[in-house]
């Protein structure tokens, strides 16, 4: 009795004071669940390996459901094989509030990725559960399949995974179709797995930043302004392939000596624009590769992501003419081919950008806005519903990495301001 | 009749001139021959394959002895798989004058390299049984096994193949033992293959430049003053693999972004010199390589080469200087690692040299002194006799392809100089 009494006032005054703050999540229960998600798929020789479709994955997710049934969810695999936990709200003619992420990982990747957001939004589940709160909207966890693939769940629920997208294969070896029929999706009524606008009310996601300026500015929260457009450009440099001993200096026409030349452009380009745009040049190939045989053909592929679409345009441009200069300058020829699957940049919601900044306040967490340098599954969502997104520090920047981390407290510090935002949201 | 008297006077004519200008080469059977030994060894798609040790070298090497037979020469196969043909003097007590080449190639190479000395070396003996020239000294047409593979058949005449040369894996598959083994050497008493200095008067080699420098300075006759040394580094750069969307350009160790300010470097490094040294970085590898991850090791092979081996650790020695520079900017580290299988600058003989120019000048060629960028056996050879290189223009400079390419009538030129060359040495 004396029990129910102080629930009873512990209710009256959250219904008074409309901040929460006293519920916070379990940060014990985040950091323990990271390791026990984290021994579901290894290859051979230990390292994660819980890519999308295998084994490693399959058995992670069910792992996750179980968590997701025994936290009260009614939980449901959609067409593409996201995840789907509902909890029903006081009022049911209102629109969902979802959130949640992926666990799955790159090959070789670290536990955090993904990880951090899809365990926080089933704690958040269980600490309402705990503190007995109801909210006012039905909340929705998601756990989006094959993220680091190409976000291919998250690209079904914004309607446009294609067949073709389908009939690509994936790192396990299927074909995103055949994939996703094995973690229980249903790739023939993919347009099934289609959100409208206005089916959720919002969708939030908390994930690690997967970069070093929290780190490096000592600072806990990022609220995330928008994520960065990508677009890839495969460069083909044609000079001659000719004996590197009787060739002399002045009449090569050496592919790598310019594609060198090129690798340095890029990076000056990019460095010469204010701004938080990166551009790299992340693989290369120079045929017929021998100690003693000058290239004849380099082949590399180049990168440039910003939050503008225009400026991605303008950095290339600029790269192109550098490009000609020294094509023309080494008798080589330098191609471009833009590949096909760009990403546009994507904003973020600025009144749900509000809401994270005030309730990382409310906390006394230190925030700052910022930009997503990855792409995540909130930028399809974007198209279909209001998103947003909170960053917590890398230590090191390191991602998609073993060395990927980030400290309990801070990830705990995520996902109380990512449960105060939900709660916020939850009282228009 | 008539013809034996025309015959008799000819010698006469000879016997008083000392020089026997009149006799050449058969321009029209050299080219001919050349088109019928390229018919031996292609892959499955037609391409050049007279790789050594193949089906192709030894079907080649057979049709070779086949014409030695027929030209009246005693053939033997040497402990390390040389063809050596054998041609009486007039003279026993005489030191053998050698000369020759090698008919293996690189896969998908040209019908030139190694093929023009061979085939020129057989018509030489032809020329002198048609003209009915015996020489006092006895004459040796060696053809080198395994030349493309390094050098193999001229490093055990030179003494100094040893059994782990032996172990290693030719291009064939076969290991060099093997390989040996499979065209008719024993390499279980290699040494045996070895020369001892004193046993050859002379080895002369004819061979196409491999490089541009005869063809665009228009002149006939490369007099051949030396074969350059070449050292080989592997270079590791280490820098930091990270996200290549949320890692800030300027939280950046871009192995690959270094690699190619050093990929220049070496390029300024070795133009800073006077002289004909030459540096190429030929082959590169960047990990993981992927468009969205900055690399975090990249791994080059570093060739250097020059007639000076002093010069070859100068120039290293700048390229590190400038490497460590790069390094410390960049915020990684190189490392250089020299290979085993350095070869050593060979000088050719000077009185052999005078005796190639004087016999060009004497046949109203141009001609020049130059080094040779490649290697050759002859390289090997100069260990255990005085060695010399006659050069003839490539088209385009092109070796080691099959756009390799010289023209008969320059070939026919080369192969009148060494026939004279050797007629010179003959008298002594």
């Amino acid at each position: 009795m004396k029990i129910s009494f102080f629930v009873l006032i512990i209710f009256v005054s959250l219904a008074v004071s409309g901040q929460p703050l006293s519920v916070k999540v379990n940060e014990k229960r985040i950091e323990e669940r990271i390791f026990e998600l984290a021994k579901f798929g290894k290859d051979s020789i230990g390292r994660g390996y819980r890519v999308a479709y295998t084994k490693g994955d399959i058995e992670g997710r069910s792992w996750f459901i179980g968590l997701m049934k025994k936290a009260g969810l009614e939980v449901a695999i959609d067409y593409a094989g996201n995840i789907i936990g509902k909890r029903k709200g006081k009022n049911p003619t209102l629109k969902p509030i979802a959130f949640g992420s992926h666990i799955d990982m790159v090959p070789d990747g670290g536990n955090y990725d993904g990880d951090v957001g899809s365990i926080s939004a089933l704690e958040i589940i269980e600490t309402l559960n705990e503190n007995k709160i109801i909210t006012q909207h039905p909340l929705e966890v998601i756990i989006f399949s094959n993220e680091e693939g190409g976000t291919i769940g998250s690209m079904a629920m914004a309607g446009h995974l294609t067949a073709e997208g389908l009939k690509q294969v994936s790192q396990s070896g299927l074909s995103m179709a055949e994939g996703t029929k094995a973690i229980g999706g249903n790739p023939d009524s993919i347009q099934n797995a289609a959100l409208k606008k206005g089916d959720i009310k919002a969708f939030l996601e908390l994930h690690i930043e997967q970069g070093g300026i929290l780190e490096k500015e000592n600072i806990q929260i990022g609220v995330v302004e928008g994520i960065v457009g990508i677009i890839h450009w495969e460069v083909t440099v044609n000079g001659f392939a000719n004996h590197a001993g009787t060739t002399p200096m002045n009449m090569r026409h050496d592919a790598l000596l310019a594609a060198a030349k090129l690798i340095v452009a890029v990076n000056e380009v990019v460095n010469s624009y204010e701004g938080r745009q990166v551009g790299t040049i992340g693989k290369i190939a120079a045929m017929p590769g021998a100690y003693n045989v000058i290239p004849g053909k380099v082949t590399m592929g180049l990168e440039v992501r910003d939050l503008s679409y225009e400026k991605i345009w303008q950095l290339f441009h600029d790269i192109e003419k550098r490009a000609a200069a020294i094509a023309s300058s080494s008798g080589t020829t330098i191609s471009f081919v833009h590949q096909p699957n760009e990403s546009k940049p994507a904003l973020t919601d600025k009144t749900l950008q509000e809401k994270i900044a005030a309730s990382a306040k409310a906390l006394g967490f230190s925030y700052k806005t910022m930009q997503s340098g990855a792409g995540h599954d909130s930028q399809e969502i974007s198209q279909v519903a209001p998103v947003a997104m909170i960053f917590v520090p890398s230590i090191g920047g390191i991602s998609h990495s073993p060395k990927e981390f980030s400290k309990p407290g801070d990830i705990a510090n995520g996902a109380n301001v990512l449960l105060q935002t939900i709660l916020q949201l939850d009282k228009e």
